[in-house]
């Protein structure tokens, strides 16, 4: 089906657009009420991830509400993979995943294996229905945690700050935790693979807690292991298919994340645009990188941020606007839109 | 009084010394049972800093134990001030520092002001104790937490990871921020004055949640009020007194922290110390920058990435060793003697 709205797949090719294409993380969420309204409908988290008609209903939302977003993002959650291959995935309300059987010893370790991707067909089937609900109004992004980052999960049992078990693991046995990677590795490849199948038109990894490695670690635990999923992609057939890569608090190893040869690199914050442009030298298109907390500032404040990231990264293609990270529950959905209206009408001038 | 062991001193000026220095954030804490039973007698974590004998007890716990450090740290909170200011400090357990009164509008903003030096009386007392019962073994290093990082536990009434409540106040608010961090200023300065009065040989401003903002509002936000201690403290006539600042997640912005012409930059893990001394170009010291995580590793692991670490910097003088963050509770405190033997071994070849 050709896809209306392609400058989001144009801008990943580096070709021309009239405009600055954007979408935002977490686009389908809290901050909006009609989200709240079918979350209610739905149950719990996963219930509303496990049923397609809702998957579907919630994704569609802000491209409903905003006409200028430029692309849409399947709806479900980066642990989907670690809950089928049993390990137990619960949303606690207020202190986010939790995993009932967490991998704590070198038996659980070694138990591991590659799920079924039919424990999985609620994904593909919500693919496909948001792909026919979306008509070709805007291409369809895949996505999935990377290989480390559902490894920090799985190892912690929850999301932290400081990882410390999964860290002594990796740095007293290094043979077990390059055993969960190359399974985690594995089972996002044929995860992707058949999102892609499916009919999704991009696919994102996302690294949330690679950041939280040294530079000399990085690589070998996380940048590596997504490296193996895009080449894999790529020997599947796959070259076709863009491919976007976001390291939450990476943006110092840009020089290492090039090797990957991801279609663009998504950005947080702390990364001027234009240092990384430096580095990925107009190969490799960029994707951020607004503070979400800057949504909960003035309608002035949200107007001259916005330009200085598109001040940022300047003139020429290969930019994708976006938040650094998830837009945050507290946002006024009215500024969503001031935000895509100043985009739409600051970023013309430098294309 | 003449100190022995200058090595830290020296490297601060960028001088010869034979190997490379060391000292360790939260030496003298949690990790070590003799502080566990020092604070056991002392009551509370506030108590035992309240108290010059035991907060001289627990700075001197870690010289004690391992002969190869080069530095002692002041026993304190960087909350210190907050909590002088009125607004009611209170440490609970597992959830970390929570003040009563927060900041939560434009009247307890208005109200904010210097507090008295009197107030913070305890410190200087345990400065000087502390520096009596060290007879010039190793330097006394001062501290506090700046301006941006005072305020975030000032206005969202703890520690946190998305800071919602202060950026929502600096994006929406200007005024309202910039008024609470000039007060932190003035009264971080003459904090640091009094420390150094009562005999600190260096300073070190850290700087804990500066990371979390955008490369745009760095500079506005945290790093300018940070030079305005730097800059007053010269005036004062403490250009002698070394001074370093450490901007936790801060790596990525080394090209504006030289502005504020600190004798030396603390970096966390996920920076090289490599690439960060091309920018400084050997004209500030560089203090880091092993992940704490690593000592919770084999002996292996730790030999190989204390020679990694060391390996970075490479040959010359201005490097401080030092974790990247505060020592882990979970540490076995032998583990911390193979680090500093390492260093003490392996660094000799590049003096």
């Amino acid at each position: 089906m050709k896809i209306m709205n392609d400058s989001f797949l144009k801008t990943l090719r580096l070709e021309k657009t009239p405009y600055t294409p954007v979408w935002i993380m977490r686009q389908a969420g809290r901050y909006l009420p009609e989200y709240q309204q079918t979350r209610k409908n739905a149950g719990s988290f996963m219930d509303l991830c496990r049923n397609k008609n809702f998957a579907t209903e919630v994704t569609l939302q802000p491209l409903d509400r905003y006409p200028l977003l430029d692309a849409s993002i399947l709806f479900s959650d980066i642990l989907t993979i670690p809950d089928a291959m049993g390990l137990g995935l619960n949303f606690i309300h207020g202190e986010g995943p939790i995993f009932d059987k967490p991998l704590q010893n070198e038996q659980a370790v070694q138990a591991l294996d590659i799920p079924s991707m039919d424990k999985l067909s609620y994904v593909f089937d919500a693919v496909k229905s948001i792909k026919n609900a979306l008509n070709g109004r805007v291409p369809l992004i895949g996505f999935s945690g990377s290989p480390w980052t559902l490894a920090t999960y799985m190892v912690e049992g929850q999301g932290g700050s400081d990882f410390l078990k999964i860290k002594k693991m990796a740095y007293e046995r290094q043979d077990l935790i390059h055993h969960i990677l190359k399974i985690n590795a594995e089972s996002v490849t044929q995860y992707l693979t058949e999102q892609i199948k499916s009919g999704v038109d991009a696919v994102m990894i996302f690294d949330s807690w690679g950041g939280a490695l040294s530079h000399h670690e990085y690589s070998e635990l996380s940048l590596n292991y997504m490296k193996v999923i895009l080449d894999n992609l790529d020997i599947l057939g796959y070259e076709h298919i863009p491919k976007i890569i976001f390291t939450k608090g990476g943006g110092q190893w840009i020089d290492q994340q090039i090797i990957a040869r991801p279609d663009a690199i998504g950005l947080d914050w702390q990364t001027s645009l234009k240092k990384a442009r430096e580095i990925t030298n107009d190969k490799i298109a960029l994707q951020g990188n607004m503070d979400p907390a800057i949504l909960l500032g003035s309608d002035k404040k949200i107007e001259e941020e916005v330009k200085k990231v598109l001040d940022d990264y300047g003139r020429g293609e290969g930019h994708i606007f976006n938040l650094g990270h998830g837009i945050t529950q507290f946002t006024d959905p009215d500024k969503v839109d001031l935000m895509l209206q100043t985009i739409r009408e600051y970023s013309q001038q430098y294309h």
